[in-house]
């Protein structure tokens, strides 16, 4: 409605925002496209008065900064909404007194990726098509198979290529949606040429990785959320895992939006994490070098991303916004589940806690103030990954059912000074 | 606030409203009490006007209606607001239009029984309690721990006894919200036993079982939410799976209050559906007898419950309703949580879809009409079970990664159609 075009981010050259434009033709696939909008006119109808009546509580109700045609069918269901929540205990655990969580596993499939996956099933019907695509077995197959479930008026097929290895419950959950799933015999990257050789051939809309401009656009709606929510006081930083960087250069995205917009008085300091075992973005965003595949070593599967496909504008976003960025280790990621879990009662996958991590790392050795404000949001549900959650939790404490053995365990763990 | 006194709902006895007043004392532990409110002065504060300004998406919108001091300190976790989709694509499928899902498997804990628990909770706070405990492995454990941990302002734990067999998944949930898990040698009888020696020998707070009246009240929450998201306008059907009762129980409550309120004009009929192989509630609807201890021979372990505690206010509801009870097969289970994901992007967990399973079944055997208006309410996240998930969803199909393999198999299967 209110977008003027894409733009290249490298070369600056302009497109008509279709639903096909996916990148540069003239720079090829690294010419990653940005959705340029019309904010004077945006500002006529998109006010704090206005949404504070609107009472869809969808991404939907950011209808003027998102590039889609509203009068398109959408997916059913109800994506963002998700939960603030002041982290009292759980700051003053790490001596922050302003810190924020943003349960954002609590959308629908269960993490933020539904926030991209329902603008990439409204552009899949802009387009016409009949099958959108990806290759994933994460959380990006799960949100695009439950969004293209969910579509009441519209027949689209998803069509999901997984490597052979996948783990059979993240299988199930694609196949509970309906999803066509292909298991390639192979490694990932068979699975992921494979899926690309088949959207070239069959025409189908393509939702493979960070390249479709128009994903981004709705993870930004995490940033809208945070800033309303916080009733527009922008916190001074917000944090994220970063894998892919898309989910960090849609949050910038976002803040840009309103900071452009004149609905927030400045963009939040970004602070990106990722696992030790896993960090191209970090190496480049410390040496200034551009950044280099490397290995995919750490439990956190939905931030092992060892080539990652928007680093421009992730690292664009860290830059801009004069934020930083961090590495943690596979143990800090588990042991920040059961940190997060018992002082907040969320519960996060490892890559969903691995922003926290880097935040209470960054607090522990002094290179961020605790007197900030912070938003740390948790990008997936612990659920989804039960082994690793096991790893995390230990074991309970085993008794025969007596009375008089409790009373004795009690004693020893020390809970009976609580009774 | 608004309460008057509890009240048995065998001999009528009343009894003022303290956390710690849990049973009659007369009639026992199975003297159920009932929350009575004072309707006239709840209808000066409670209003469809006050509510469609009221910017909590919590149970705590409700707070009139609620049994708690609205100054102690509450669970911060957002429990409630979960969304109501009109299912038409699943409506289509078995032949009703006015066809709508509750997805409480939303919650913040992945199910509606953080609506109780979070009430329990509260109660704890107010009783002073140290510590609250319950004997589970399933959703009231996991919620109950999720908003234990997410109090901030007032040191409680909780303390969940689990039989040996529980499995890891659910033991991992339970610790990573650091909760006390005590694992006890034997069978589920043998922890309830223990856990119930305990609560009295150390005055812990009772979160165990239906019994405690406050839970119900929770859960009504549910029935609330129905009625605003549909704009006040009752629907015709309600539909829940039912175990221990108290699920169904609440709704009717929560129908009630509203219906006394004058708020909507009818309450709907409520109709309750149990696992063939655990079904001691239907037997006692069907057969107008007291109800009889059952097995439990149901995957859908969240409602395999053979001695149900809260009967007689789960009859009751679907009686005074003019609903009805239903059972449904293992298989139909299974085979509707697939039926559901495809048709709506909604993932239940086997007890979380049985509802439908039920409503499908009298619609296909013609004892309800398809022109009535139902709401189904998905009780559970199926990310809380993903063995049954995988036998549910099946397999996907496997190829080499070779182009032409896909193409041969695209047309086996007759998605070249699509294309």
């Amino acid at each position: 409605m209110y977008v003027k075009h894409l733009q290249c981010i490298s070369c600056g050259k302009e497109y008509p925002a279709t639903p096909q434009q996916l990148t540069c033709s003239e720079c090829g696939p690294d010419g990653i496209l940005d959705v340029i909008y019309d904010y004077s006119q945006i500002q006529k109808v998109f006010t704090k008065e206005n949404l504070a009546i609107n009472r869809d509580h969808s991404i939907w109700r950011y209808m003027p900064l998102l590039p889609i045609d509203p009068n398109v069918k959408r997916p059913s269901l109800r994506v963002g909404g998700t939960p603030i929540y002041y982290a009292k205990k759980l700051g003053k655990a790490i001596g922050v007194e302003k810190l924020y969580l943003k349960d954002d596993g609590l959308n629908p499939t269960g993490s933020l990726k539904d926030r991209a996956s329902s603008i990439a099933v409204v552009k899949a019907v802009e387009a016409g098509a009949k099958i959108v695509a990806c290759s994933s077995t994460g959380n990006a197959a799960s949100s695009l198979a439950g969004n293209v479930a969910s579509l009441n008026e519209y027949d689209l097929k998803a069509c999901i290529f997984v490597p052979e290895r996948a783990p059979a419950g993240k299988i199930a959950q694609l196949l509970i949606y309906g999803a066509i799933v292909i298991s390639v015999e192979g490694s990932y990257e068979d699975a992921f040429n494979l899926s690309a050789a088949a959207i070239e051939k069959y025409g189908w809309y393509n939702r493979n990785a960070a390249i479709n401009p128009y994903l981004v656009e709705g993870k930004k709606t995490v940033a809208f959320e945070i800033c309303e929510q916080l009733n527009w006081e922008a916190p001074d930083w917000a944090v994220f895992s970063v894998g892919d960087g898309c989910t960090i250069a849609g949050a910038y995205k976002g803040f840009y939006d309103l900071y452009q917009l004149g609905m927030i008085d400045k963009i939040p300091k970004l602070i990106g994490v990722q696992a030790e075992g896993c960090a191209p973005l970090t190496r480049a965003w410390e040496t200034g070098e551009p950044w280099q595949k490397t290995e995919e070593n750490t439990l956190a599967d939905s931030i092992a991303v060892g080539s990652p496909r928007n680093p421009e504008k992730a690292l664009n976003a860290v830059r801009k916004s004069q934020g930083m960025m961090v590495n943690v280790s596979d143990e800090e990621i588990l042991k920040m589940q059961t940190f997060i879990g018992r002082h907040t009662g969320v519960f996060g996958e490892p890559a969903g806690v691995t922003g926290f991590a880097g935040l209470k790392k960054l607090i522990d050795e002094k290179k961020i103030s605790p007197e900030d404000s912070y938003v740390v949001v948790i990008t997936g549900n612990g659920l989804k990954d039960i082994a690793n959650a096991r790893k995390a939790a230990g074991e309970p404490v085993r008794i025969a059912p007596d009375l008089e053995k409790l009373d004795q365990l009690l004693k020893e763990y020390g809970l009976i000074d609580k009774l």
